[in-house]
């Protein structure tokens, strides 16, 4: 029998489940609710439960499953412990210990859930054929997942890859959720991109389809797209702020390629219109000829990420 | 017979050599001169005979030899290819390759030398007992050696870790050697804290011991511990640039600590208190707890992180 691999993505509604062959083929995928109840101890017997049933079904033998991993919305260590998911009621224990006891001693691999994500953009989305990339969510917050080597770069407390606090505006008075002032994520994500509209919109009177409504930030990209000249405004100052923030990580990291998703990239290649010529403005040469991509694996990108971490090179 | 290490560090004006014990312990070093001429093909032989008649005094067999790591003034990759080092001569081609044959086929691994260093100061250094280290080195430029998981991180092309290029003001005028503009290497480098007290000097009458003579960072910071006024503002000026720059890079890699050397760093604790407040009001609060430290091992680093190479875990 050929050899399989679950890939999880838990999110705080919804458990995705998929099940691939080792080259990152999905032969299908499912989802199960996530029973947050009681400090969320059936989660993971709810999980074990899905994989379980979906070998009996498929007739696949313990011994042909190389493993199981799993996206959690947390910070997860190298060893696969999870220090805290507050959305999900979970303290700190390990993952892979615990859900390997539930599969019957299967190989376990545990991740952070933006991290995976990223690897699996790497697998098989917009990253494929580059071993040093980053994943820049631009979504209700900027996440980041850096991919160094093949590997997830988690860092030394699961804060690697907070891209979107960075600091990009030194005059900005309005306080971000993290409680600075100035992060990228406040210009960058979709709340972001409303806000420079609407500040762009009160300064003076000109005229905009943006104009006496409550805009969203698809509204702004689709009037970019319309040759709204006020919103065109608007993306050249979001494209300055994306560039910087993304200038600084490729100083530090030196990526082969930008992938770029989440709610907003569904602009589509619009975007890149605005952010890349910022980006070599502001980069070292040495990263100028970085590529920029759109991910390709919207919200599949979690299970495909998981499956990979247990097929890591 | 014990097993030994050799670590090599490859400069412009001599080689230095160490021979190490597997835990990192130097039981002797040398050096030798790099000569240079004949596009600098004599200096990998030259490394080879120095560390050949090592073994032959001390009676190391080829067999206890774990390898040889060396240290270069240039990009390498993962491969041990060297993409050019200008000050040597040297083209591309892979040094592992060339070094081994030299040594009958013992094992070499190759780095980057400020790469290396960083290995060195987590190995035995500052930075010892952590797996997720940033090493910064104030000289005369600002330069970056980060470690991830123990092992270095080098970017797609090399140019990872380039942390003196990271923007952190908008508005300077003068250009930095890269072409840009308000890198953090235009402050926080030697050169940088002396313009920083030359522009401060240029601003007003207000006495200082730095005025009327050609200044030092040296002078600055003797100045700093002296209490001079005018050089307080340059330290705080100083701490407020590099606390901003190692924000940002805590925002991507997540370091359990950052390790401080170079030239400037002789200057010693009193860097850490005009840096350490303004990188904890700038950056991210995953990462407001990281470490702080200087570098232990000076010119010695780049010998140890050499030997480190080839016993990475």
């Amino acid at each position: 029998m050929s050899k399989r691999i679950f890939g999880v993505d838990l999110g705080g509604t919804t458990v995705k489940l998929g099940l691939f062959d080792p080259e990152g083929n999905v032969l299908e995928k499912w989802e199960i609710t996530t029973r947050k109840e009681d400090s969320g101890k059936l989660i993971l017997p709810d999980i074990a439960d899905a994989i379980k049933g979906k070998m009996q079904e498929k007739s696949i033998a313990k011994e042909d499953v190389i493993g199981v991993g799993i996206g959690v919305p947390g910070p997860v260590d190298s060893d696969g412990v999870i220090y805290k998911a507050a959305n999900l009621g979970w303290g700190v224990f390990s993952i892979k210990e615990e859900l390997t006891g539930l599969l019957d001693g299967i190989r376990v691999e545990a991740g952070n859930d933006a991290n995976v994500a990223a690897l699996g953009e790497m697998w098989r989305g917009g990253g494929q054929g580059y071993d040093n990339m980053v994943a820049v969510t631009l979504g209700t917050g900027v996440g980041g997942g850096i991919i160094v080597d093949g590997r997830i770069l988690t860092g030394a407390k699961g804060a690697g890859g907070e891209i979107g606090h960075i600091l990009v505006e030194e005059h900005e008075t309005e306080v971000c959720g993290c409680g600075k002032t100035g992060c990228l994520e406040q210009y960058a994500s979709a709340t972001g991109v409303v806000r420079l509209a609407n500040r762009r919109l009160a300064k003076d009177d000109k005229a905009s389809v943006l104009r006496g409504k409550k805009i969203s930030a698809k509204d702004v990209w689709d009037a970019v797209k319309a040759g709204d000249e006020l919103a065109v405004e608007v993306a050249e100052q979001f494209g300055e702020y994306l560039g910087k923030g993304l200038a600084a990580v490729a100083c530090v990291v030196n990526p082969d390629i930008f992938v770029i998703g989440g709610g907003v990239s569904k602009a589509g290649d619009v975007l890149m219109d605005y952010m890349v010529e910022p980006y070599k403005k502001y980069v070292f040469h040495g990263s100028r000829e970085t590529k920029f991509a759109l991910a390709t694996l919207g919200n599949d990108a979690g299970i495909y990420g998981a499956a990979k971490l247990v097929v890591l090179q």
